[in-house]
Parts: structure tokens; sequence; C-alpha cells
């Protein structure tokens, strides 16, 4: 058994709200117990530049938090791996990032990667990880943060944001947001196509165990 | 439960060591059991180009078995990705490939990424996804294939390998071919250093896992 620490990018106050990243990756991973922390006073989240610098400090500051609870490792649970590069240089555990969790499992099942972005631009980590194998990329009309995602109209756009990236024969469509995680976005879009698309959350729970079980500190069943 | 074809592609008859990295990967991942095959006429496995070609034929074959007896997902157990590409065009189950399984996990814990190489060249395949984040490559002297790889002076030329790609300021090491796995060097890497070294054997379990929780095909527990 294996704790990890889950920041969430976006301030709440609702533990069930809180905890549900974290629910997602216990339920699909047994192995995995998760803690969830969320940043303070950002009640829209990352959702561009400036945002991101202002939310950096505040994750290193949950990401030693979270070292001092000998978590085993820490998931970033935002699709542009806030603080990650920053916290990999001091940190001694290891820090998954959503983004380059994500990118990476798209590389490994396809080459042709579609970008499903919340905003005008592709997460920056998601671009340099996926290189020449990002084809195309599409927003939803009228979203601009995470909060209008969770809007019926912000679920309608990004169908139709799926459905213009479907036409450019993708093999895999990634989300550039965990928000489509909260929004349970993949069990729409399985009943859409067969396209694989690939939940952040899920994703960072998958690397982070198969990181864990690369390093030498083993586990233990409690 | 999930149930993994895993394609050795190195010819062998004893049972238990064409099982090897099938029993890595179930030891690993509690929700994965593998069922391992191996190709025929190649003793010495594959090592350049030319042995690849005589390979994909076989490999494409033993996928199309494994689709009959309804597997989850397949394994193909090389850092080259025979036959994958081609695999995933025709396959409706996932193909993993353990040289895009090991760079993709690689790319998700650091950016700047050292191969142990076997032979001359860094896998196709690992060159494409690791792009310009592929920063040094080493390779053990006099070894020429999978079977040098497993003699006492295939291991010794291996270390002195490992420690020049650890001067080259890397945060990832990764084989350039599952041979490593099978030799067991993650246990000797993490004797020498802290780097993470990943074992391409339980990169693939772990990519397969990660994969089959993003479908919508539940596995059932047997």
């Amino acid at each position: 058994m294996y704790t990890i620490g889950l920041i969430r990018v976006l301030t709440m106050r609702d533990e069930e709200k809180i905890n549900l990243h974290g629910k997602m990756i216990e339920k699909a991973f047994n192995e995995l117990k998760v803690i969830s922390k969320c940043i303070e006073d950002q009640p829209l989240g990352i959702y561009d530049e400036i945002s991101e610098e202002v939310a950096k400090p505040k994750i290193l500051k949950l990401i030693k938090e979270f070292e001092a609870m000998n978590v085993d490792a820490v998931v970033v649970s935002c699709a542009a791996d806030p603080a990650v590069e920053e916290a990999r240089r001091t940190s001694k555990i290891p820090v998954i990032g959503a983004g380059s969790a994500t990118a990476s499992i798209a590389l490994s099942y396809g080459e042709r990667i579609g970008v499903l972005k919340l905003t005008e631009e592709v997460p920056r980590v998601m671009k340099r990880i996926l290189g020449r194998h990002l084809v195309a990329e599409e927003k939803p009309e009228g979203v601009k943060n995470p909060v209008d995602l969770m809007q019926e109209s912000g679920i309608k756009a990004s169908i139709k944001a799926l459905e213009k990236l479907l036409e450019a024969e993708v093999d895999v469509i990634i989300p550039g947001c965990t928000g489509f995680s909260t929004i349970n976005f993949i069990d729409i879009v399985r009943k859409i196509s067969n396209k694989l698309f690939i939940d952040p959350v899920l994703a960072s729970g998958s690397v982070a165990l198969g990181i864990l079980k690369q390093l030498n500190k083993r586990g233990e069943i409690k």
C-alpha cells in the first residue's frame, strides 16, 4: 500500500469535492490511498499564466506539508504541472504532474495525439512532451476556466470540440485540464466514440503507481 | 482482474525463462495476470534492424493468437516496439510496447533522460518519443545482443556504461533493451545510485494497467 498526497489547484471548502480526484484514484488502483489538500484563495483555479504563477508557491508549500506527513509520492492534479519542475529539484519523493502523466500515457498508446484544451493554449508541459505528436487541438467555445466547464453549456461546448478533434484522425485524445476529470467527461466520450480518451486524474494515479514500483522503497501492506 | 498476453522476442524452451517477465509484472501489479509466448527461431532475439524485420510477422501472429484467447491487452516485451505500430492499426485491444512504455514513463518523471543502449543505436521508438529529452546515451562495451548481456562480462560492462550516464546529470535512466529486466539490472542500479532507473518490463505492466483503467470495458474479478 502506498500513500499519495494529492493537490487540488482549485480552492474548495466541501471535503467531498476536495476528495473527488483522490477517490477516483483509490477506486481505480487498490494499492493507492490518497490524501487531498487544496490551495487557498483560488476559487477559479489555474486557467492562465498569471493564475499559475500565483498558485506555484502555494503548491510548493503543500508539497512540503505532504513530505512531512511521509507520503510516498505527490500528485499535482492540474494539467499545467504547476510547480512540478521546481518541486522535483528539491523533493525526495516522486512529484507527478497530471499534465506530464497524461501526455506520457498518450505516447505509450499512439502517435497522433489531439488535445481538448480548456483555454487558448495547450499546457506548455504537454506541448513539450508531445512534440510533433500533438497533431490537433480544440477548445470548447465560451469556456474560460474549470468552473465554466462544470456548467451544462460548458459540457455541451466540450462535446462539440471533441467531435471536431475526432475528425482529425487522432489515435488518442487528452484533455488539457483536470476539470474534465471532475465532470467525468470520460464517460461522455465513451458513449460517443471508441477512441481512447485519457482521464488525467486516472493517468496520474497509474503513473504514480508505476513510478513507485520502480523505486527501492517498497510500500508495505497496512 | 485483467489478463495480459506478453510476447518474448527471444526464442526459449524453458517455461520458467519464458514466463520471467510475466512473473515480474504479476508480482508488481496484483490486478494483472500474464500469459507469455515467445517467437520461434530467434535464439539471439532482436538486436538490429534485420532481426527486427524477421521478427515482425511472428509477433503479429502471436498478437492474433492472444486476441483469439480474449486477453485484455498485449505487451510486446522488447524496447524496439517491434510490430507494435502495425498491430495497433488492426488490433481491437491495446498493444503496449516496452520501448514506448519506458520512454513515456520517463517523461512523466523528468526532463533529462539517458539511455543505456544495448547496441549502437537507441531504439527508434525511444528516440521519437523522447525527442530533445534524450540527452545522453551509452552502451556496454563488447555487448552485441541480449545473450551477451546475461554474461558476467556483460553485466560489468553495463555498470561501467551506467556510471558514464550518471555523469551526464540525467533525471532518469532507461535501458534500450528488456534484457536489462531479465538480468534484474534495476537491483544493481539501486545499489549504485538513487537516480530513477526504469525497468522496461515493470513500465510495460504499469502502462498496460493504466490504459486498461481508461477503457470502458472493466476487468471483472475472476
